[in-house]
């Protein structure tokens, strides 16, 4: 069950709570590109091509939500901050999956793509199942998932690692 | 592959594409809604206290995205109009079962309640892995799959089955 820290919403339906937080376009597409290894403001931004002031308050309600953790690092000049995904942040991942294999059966891009894969690395095999290898007949750990991504790169590429 | 009639939208990613149509908290809602048999304007209306016109726009857009079919029937006086589940909208219920996971595992309700269970009606156990029963080791029919909502009804209760 979920952890002392997790948020409470006044809502006894879990999708309800769920839709509160995370059913939120810009905010499914940070979780997205977290999931990807993204983690600064303004490689967000780049990838999103998103308004800072969007940008802002949503990864502001990431992290009051305990989706992120807001991490120092130091550049060159002066300490900055970076946005790394958190347990709950990278439980979302079968919410992302699911959601990319109904995008991919319920709805086309506009300019022909190979589709988006997830890959089960340990096997080779692609999950359709939401974070469930069929393959394997197992739930796939988190480091064996790959995501390919086609129109950016032919190579899989292994899912960002929650913090501690 | 997607159909002919899924709706195109201009973007390489099926992830932003889902996020597009479905990536709003009150679509989320009216699609549980459906998914667990209302087909109703009243009744969504009191199942969500949603607002006379946000309800509209939203059931209009998912007209037009085709998640919806908007199917007439008569009643006592004159001829209205319900809204059903089409296959694409149908084919949500593995985002809306990921929801549920996550919600269940990183948000707590205000007020004490036996959680919100997905079950796989032919062996009886517990669903955690979007669409895949891990215990029967494959992907459950919609016809398999039963939710539990203790804090609406003790009954698991089937989910509705799309308009042909």
């Amino acid at each position: 069950m979920s952890s002392d820290a997790a948020p409470v919403i006044d809502l006894p339906c879990p999708i309800g709570r769920a839709a509160e937080l995370i059913g939120d376009r810009w905010t499914l597409l940070i979780l997205r590109q977290a999931t990807l290894g993204v983690t600064r403001f303004d490689e967000f931004r780049a990838a999103l091509g998103i308004a800072d002031n969007i940008l802002s308050s949503r990864l502001a309600r990431l992290v009051e939500n305990g989706l992120l953790a807001k991490v120092p690092y130091r550049d060159e000049r002066r300490t900055r901050h970076e946005y790394r995904l958190t347990q709950a942040g990278a439980g979302t991942f079968p919410v992302l999956s699911a959601l990319a294999a109904w995008g991919t059966e319920h709805t086309r891009p506009a300019r022909g793509t190979e589709p988006m894969r997830v890959i089960h690395a340990a096997c080779g095999n692609d999950m359709p199942a939401a974070g469930f290898c069929e393959h394997c007949g197992r739930v796939a750990g988190r480091d064996e998932v790959r995501w390919l991504r086609p129109w950016n790169s032919p190579d899989p590429r292994p899912l960002a690692e929650p913090v501690a």
